[in-house]
Order: structure tokens, then sequence, then C-alpha cells
């Protein structure tokens, strides 16, 4: 099978090891000569240029790019591509690039491998990144099932554990465990960093430990990433952050009045529930 | 020297490995007669008994019972000490602590090694553990100075590095960085939990990952110490709680108003400071 990666970041890169060493023929697009070098270099793609043309000889194309500009370069893309083309992004989150490419594209299914690590760039890519992993399929109710179908296989193919829903429904999962912890973390390093009284303050750095480590560490990440996922998944996670508040002040509320058995009840549910969320 | 433990947990049973191993000689009191035996088979302690009586002969006494213990046994204690013996804690929160036993015993000297692990009891024990590990003392004004001294000599000779501060500003910054993050947590799977949706919640299960994994870490621990630490250092977590709510709003109010930039700039600060709370 001829397949098409436009964008060869971590993701894009990840995905033509993977495809390549299972035989097919790997076509990559990057904005950069550099990086097209380095992807033949690597051993990632056969082919690789900076003309979205390349790709007019694919089956089906993998879209890595940044979130942001997954719809402008799929607009781009498809004046190349014949209608059979099946299209698929990784983006991290789904309405928006659903709705904005699904009455352009009809072979068009949304897709995110729940998969990455601190690193970015083609340096990043690695073989098996996507073994065991979640990847989410977003098909709407006009997806024709064979695209599904090939989409489906390749994934397979990876190792990953498919997933079907709404884009809506992702959207809202992720906002729970993905882009929720990033504004609770972040609001945790702000708060600490409130603190007036210049002792305290350095006390508490040479204190901090693993619990607080674990923490404050996505609330102080990559800050571009964590404004494209609030911009990108605005709406779910709005409600998230509501909710999120509301549990927030139940717990206030019950130190404050010294409710210590009803403290201790909710903190034994998050106890219990915890595993069923980790793998 | 003769150096006394009441509380044979993992605290107290990994002073008395390295305090041994350094010579000196080691009474430990436990509750119960089955730790007594256990920190004598596993040479953790010279002499062991049930009785308070035996810390009689100490120089030192370093009290590791749970938090809500200290002060109950301290008052036992002392009817069996010499008015020149040390006493010496090991609980999380200070302000109760030192105002609770400075008045009974002149020779107190709160203290808080920050080490542990998510294992408890005397099985847990285990040598070395406060190398390299922070360990605050709060004197106040009418403490002697011989009484410090001996201390930190214990102390340094565990490798551990000595921060001196008030009671007060001990239990601010440990609300900070160990407390505060409990209720963040705690408050972030709460939130989770309350997703009605059946498809979305079991969506949520499915795709949590290593972010949400570390963000609801210490919310989900042990929940009896959870209740405790807020009810022994209720005031200065409801400080940071409010603190926290603040910046939570915030952040709130940044997506809200699609503020971007502004966001932006606060991820950025976070992604610069977090390091300073790191070792």
């Amino acid at each position: 099978m001829k397949i098409g990666i436009l964008g060869l970041g971590l993701i894009g890169g990840s995905l033509g090891f993977d495809l390549r060493s299972q035989g097919n023929h790997v076509l990559g697009v990057s904005r950069r000569e550099s990086t097209c070098k380095k992807a033949i270099d690597l051993g990632i793609v056969d082919q690789a240029s900076v003309e979205l043309s390349l790709l007019a000889a694919a089956d089906i194309v993998f879209i890595c790019t940044p979130i942001g500009l997954i719809i402008p370069q799929v607009e781009q893309l498809i004046a190349y591509l014949p209608a059979t083309t099946i299209v698929t992004d990784v983006g991290s989150v789904k309405t928006p690039i659903v709705a904005g490419i699904s009455p352009l594209w009809n072979n068009f299914i949304g897709g995110h491998p729940m998969a990455g690590n601190t690193d970015a760039g083609i340096e990043a890519a690695q073989r098996n990144l996507f073994v065991n992993r979640p990847y989410v399929l977003t098909p709407v109710a006009t997806t024709p099932t064979d695209a599904i179908s090939v989409l489906e296989e390749i994934v397979r193919s990876l190792g990953s554990i498919i997933y079907h829903c709404q884009p809506e429904k992702h959207d809202r999962a992720v906002s729970w465990i993905s882009h929720l912890p990033v504004i609770v973390s972040a609001s945790l390093m702000a708060a600490c960093l409130s603190e007036t009284d210049p002792e305290i303050f350095q006390l508490a750095q040479n204190l901090a430990s693993s619990g607080f480590c674990d923490t404050s560490r996505v609330g102080a990440g990559n800050p571009e990433l964590g404004v494209m996922m609030a911009q990108y998944n605005r709406q779910a996670l709005i409600n998230s952050l509501h909710q999120y508040r509301q549990n927030l002040d139940e717990f206030i509320d019950l130190v404050s009045q010294e409710k210590w058995l009803l403290l201790e009840d909710k903190l034994k549910l998050n106890q219990q529930n915890r595993p069923k969320f980790l793998e």
C-alpha cells in the first residue's frame, strides 16, 4: 500500500518507521527540505518532498501537522488527490477538525493516537510508539465503511487498541483526562508563585518533593501546546473546569466546616476509583 | 549515646537502623509486642518494650507516632524522664505540636524529616532513608541551644539537609507543596467521577495516560492521612486553597474570554519557575 504522511514530527515520523517496516511504500511531506532529508536518512520514508503533490499517489494520507494547520493543509492537499484517497489526522481534538474537513472530503476519518512523549520533532520519532496505546477513530454517519476498514487495519498493524466514538464524546473524554489536568496543575504552580513571604517561598522550594513534582508536572509543560488544547477544545474544557470548581468548593467546604468523616468518604471514593483510570 | 524511639513504623524504624549502625544504643517502644520483637529481629533497636519507662534511660527521644498521638504520648512519657532528656517529634505539621508540647517540656524541638514512601509500618523501614532529604527543625525562642546542637548533630549524621524555621512558616510552606496538592488532585479525581454520560466516563478511563496518572496520584492516596493533614494544618491549608481558587478562576477566565496570549504568559511563568521546586 502507498501511505502518505504530511508532517514529519514525532507522530508522523514514528508512523513512518512502523508502516514502512511492514512493507508499505511511505511518502513523506514536510515544509522543510532538511526534515525531508532526515526522514530518508533515518529510513522513515521511501520518498520525501516539500511539495504536497507527492501525496497524489497515496492510497491513504495521515495528516500529522500541529493541530492549527490540519484544516488549512487538507484544504490545499485535496486539490492533488483522487476522490478515492482516504485522509485521516492525528490531532488531539476532534470536533472542530471533523466539522471542518468532513464537508470537504467524504473519505475523511478523524483519528487520535494516544501516544507521545515530552520530546518533539523527527529526531524523537521511534519504532513501536503506538503498541498497546489507545487509538481513537471518530467516523461520522456518512463516512464510507470501506475507508474505515482500511484505516482500522493499518491502526491494528501498529499494535494500537482501537476505540470508536463521536468527535464530541472524544473531546469531552480527553478534556477530563488530558486538558483539565493541565489547568488544574497550572493553577497549583501559579498559586505557589503567589506566596509573598520570601522565607516561606524559599522553604516551599526546598521542601518540595515527589508529590508536588507529580502534581505540578503537566501544568508547567510546553506553553504553546497548553494554549492550543484550550483553544481547540475550549467548550469541553470550560465544562470540565466548572465541574472541577464545584468539586474543589466542596472540598474547601469540608475542610472549613471540619466535616472530617465526609472528607474521608470522598477521599476513599477517589482511592477506590483511581485504579480504573490506570493501565 | 542512648537514643529512644517511640513508635516503630516507617520513620521510627528507619531512624533506628541508621542511628544504631552509628554505634548508638537504641531503645524502642511500640504499643504492640509483635512490633517490639520484629524491631529486635531486624536489628532496628537494641532493646524494645511496650512500656514507656524503657525510655527513661535515653538522652534523646524521637516521637514517631501518628500525628494525632504525639501530644498525648508526650504527656504520658515525660512522667518517666529526667528534665535533661531532649524530646523531638517527626510530625508533618508543627504549629499545634510545638504549641502543645513546649509548655510541658523545655527541652523539646519540633522536627520534620521530609522522607517516606507509600508503604507504612516497620516492614517498610529502610537504611539511609534520610540521606540528602530535607529535615526541618522548629526550635522556639526558649529552646536551649545545647539541645538544638545535640539534635542537629544526630540529624546531620543521617545525611539530611537541615532547615530551621518557625513552626508557622513550616506549616505554610508544606501547605503549598504537600497539603494543597492533595486537595487539588482529589478534586480532579472527584470531578471526573461526576461525569454522567457512561460512554464518556468509560472512554476517559480507557484513554487516561501518564498525565492523568501523575496529576491524580496524591489525591487518591491514604484517606486517613489526607484527613489528618487537613485537620492538623487546617488554617494554612484553607489559606492556600483560597489562593488556589483565585488562580483557578483566573485560568477559567482566560479560557472563557479567549485571552490566549495572557494564558501563554501564565503557562510560561510556570514552565520557568517549576525547576526551582525540583531537586
